[in-house]
């Protein structure tokens, strides 16, 4: 199956729009002639957070629709199957200490993992690349390079962080907290830059800007702070929690697994390629109509919109200013994320930091093709302008100035143009969480929100996206009150 | 409520059986007058494993029927509270990167944790205390020792154990493990011993005393290396993951949560203080009877008897041999694990290792009682004969020896004598696991078997236990098909 989303652009100039996709559902919706009435729980996107919410909720013996705007699960995952070999398009990398997500992996018996980490094949090196200057290193003088680095940026409390965030997943419980959240990336650098060399700086730069998508003045610091504290509070566990492990059979399979255990209940009714315009809330009810028309009633709603779109949806009564305020802030991650098919094997343990010029970022060795080839995948900005074979074009010319390879083909997904996402993963920018995260968290009258760009944990992580799917359900489900079941008969 | 279980002693001489406990169930059953024919799955055994999948399957919109020998759940884990301090008498320290047990903290809104190490009050010292000699020194320099004998200890592959395990939670999955799961933590220790200085080799071996609560000979070395890989690799992992945070409330607050909730689905039925004799499987169905003469039918039954009383349960048709082997011969932790209250806040900063003797492995502050005194808690050996009363005044000159102190209680369970535990948490001896761990989650006839003893990742824990509950609740919802669910009306 395809979905309609995604580029793929050979170099012989062949470009096609979609790619092919196993998180696409066909036919597209299943819903019963009438439907008015019978629904106890809307749930409005089929990313992990309202799949989690959903299939809970299935389970729990509620009557569930599930709304969503694309033509696939997944929402900012999904993999593409291209010749017979995986790239996941978005959130990718996953952790058996990432509580929520691998609790669900484990559940479906999805654990066999595969590694972006290859560190025996190909030239084993590490590039930085900066101000035309250019320095290779081993993996091991990289980790320490980037160790320094990072541990310096991070060390706010002369113990790497451990005082002030004891908690990763409670980071706001310290009150001292609140001076660093109104931190830029930017700033902390110039706190920290009299200790490190030039290409320590270099690339810690390119390096935050992978994980932010944006310049160092709108990337707040405490959010890589948080991934850092997350990550065990050292550089080794950044790199091995936050960009080694993918699941084997790739993101896809995965989301399919919630969905089909859900539609298994029998209490799961779906319809896809569906753009809610409208929510209202009246009574013990609420109303929901897509832009084509239909309109369907529950008892409580489950919006997943991800943060970037929320204030698109029209709410009745309207949300509070300060959750459309957040919304029309929105996090600040623009970034891209573009897979290569490069010649040969050579760069397949090859990773490399660029703080020249502003698309690529970063780019590292991800896995190697059925044809030996190896897949690459790099973190840069999105083209400002200009058709998709020529953001591809100018993105290879980029990274070819950071290492000469001889390109196959490049695939990606621009997700700061998708009208459903309008970002990547959550990154935020200074003094956002203290002024928005409660806000975005609270329900409205009849309507819960769930996602993963609001999560306490593993915020803009699909760990954090089931954590809010688990959390708007957990909910509904004790103030929904009994769920009456029938054992199936003996 | 108070448990018939555990023993408090005070240094008076008042001697009590029975410990204030919230983890107790009265009424003691909910059971219909008629129960014949109603129930699709009966849980053996109220832990987290059983409670786990009883709350899985009574949500799934499954009849169940649970059925626990003791008066209260939480199986090897419960919480004392005394004088308005809570001591927990069994598996007590989880963490946020154990997958299970911590999603289903946020799910149940139980993340708050205490913090077991205190490093501000008191006398912030460690003593090591081996064949009549003793070493103090403070809490960084004690890292550092631990870190360089463990870390030798565990350098099977000069990558501290990350090349021989590279997934924790999947640890057989390199074919190299074979040869070190044969090998004994007193073959190991002779390998490296070399290595170490005489505190390093004292604490090394009264730590892993501790963790194993056996002999070096009869330890597992490989069940300490899983320890260590799932901690991450190092020694502040180990501390960090194994015995630092603890629920705030108390790990029987948390397991009522999980009874709860099933309870709250209306398909919940249990029965305590019923002990199981013979698990009988025929056809479709199992046939379940109490000691006492009752019978109950189900669909499947979940077996959670822990390893080392599997073998009391009479099956029909009878286990296979290797399964009767494996709980005939069991794992090895005997260990004795001692609540102390003793004077003042000196010591609750204080670590202790001990390799003199055979009765006290380690010790260490745990918390501060109401009246500003320090709880302690021990690992140790139990006594070998003696009334309660003269194991814990053993038990406490034995410690004397360590330090001086005044001590006012002690608390403590003797899981050894348990006969619904027969040992505390699981350790398995060199060759167990290759022999029986398949066997040992293998279902036999309409039984599955969940125990944290036979997990794959963080065995022995709360988390494995968690994990052992949700495999047989998928397993079973799996397999009986969909739920058939009515949503409440609207």
């Amino acid at each position: 199956m395809t979905t309609r989303e995604g580029y793929r652009y050979q170099m012989d100039g062949t470009f096609s729009e979609g790619l092919p996709c196993p998180a696409v559902i066909s036919p597209r919706a299943n819903l019963p002639v009438s439907t008015s009435g019978i629904f106890d729980v809307i749930v409005v996107g089929a990313g992990y957070a309202g799949l989690t919410a959903s299939r809970d909720l299935c389970k729990s013996g509620y009557k569930v629709l599930l709304l969503e705007a694309r033509d696939r699960i997944g929402g900012r995952t999904y993999t593409a199957n291209i010749d017979g070999h995986l790239y996941e398009m978005g959130g990718t990398w996953i952790h058996w200490n990432q509580p929520h997500v691998y609790h669900e992996m484990h559940r479906y018996g999805q654990t066999r993992m595969s590694n972006s980490n290859d560190e025996k094949t190909g030239c084993q090196s590490f590039t930085a690349c900066f101000g035309g200057e250019k320095t290779s290193m081993s993996h091991h003088e990289e980790e320490l390079m980037v160790g320094k680095a990072f541990g310096e940026f991070c060390n706010v409390d002369g113990m790497g962080g451990r005082l002030l965030i004891p908690y990763p997943h409670d980071p706001h419980q310290n009150p001292d907290v609140k001076y660093w959240e109104a931190v830029s990336a930017a700033q902390r650098i110039d706190q920290v830059k009299h200790l490190l060399d030039d290409v320590q700086l270099a690339t810690l730069q390119a390096f935050i800007a992978a994980i932010s998508g944006n310049t160092m003045q709108k990337t707040g610091f405490f959010d890589i702070l948080r991934w850092w504290a997350l990550s065990g509070y050292n550089v080794s566990g950044l790199y091995e929690f936050t960009e080694t492990h993918k699941i084997a059979a790739g993101q896809s399979a995965f989301a399919r697994c919630f969905f089909d255990e859900a539609l298994a209940t029998g209490n799961l009714c779906f319809s896809f390629e569906t753009v809610v315009s409208t929510v209202r809330s009246f009574g013990n009810k609420v109303m929901v109509s897509s832009v084509s028309g239909q309109k369907w009633v529950a008892k409580r709603l489950v919006c997943t919109a991800p943060l970037n779109i929320l204030s698109k949806v029209q709410f009745d009564p309207p949300l509070p200013p300060v959750k459309i305020a957040a919304s029309r802030e929105g996090h600040v991650n623009f970034g891209a994320k573009v897979h290569l098919e490069v010649e040969g094997s050579y760069l397949r343990s090859w990773v490399a930091a660029n703080w020249s010029g502003n698309r690529v970022f970063s780019c590292r060795g991800d896995g190697l093709t059925p044809r030996g080839n190896t897949h690459l995948v790099s973190f840069g900005a999105n083209s400002e302008s200009g058709s998709p074979q020529e953001d591809a074009q100018e993105f290879v010319t980029e990274l070819k100035k950071i290492q000469p390879m001889h390109v196959h083909q490049v695939v990606w997904h621009n997700w700061l143009e998708d009208p459903f996402s309008r970002g990547t993963w959550c990154m935020f920018s200074p003094r956002y969480s203290f002024r928005y995260l409660d806000a975005l968290r609270e329900r409205h009258g009849n309507v819960l929100f769930a996602s993963g760009d609001w999560a306490y944990g593993w915020r803009g992580f699909i760990d954090g996206a089931i954590e809010e799917g688990c959390r708007a359900a957990k909910y509904i489900s004790d103030e929904l009150g009994l769920s009456k079941t029938v054992g199936a008969s003996l």
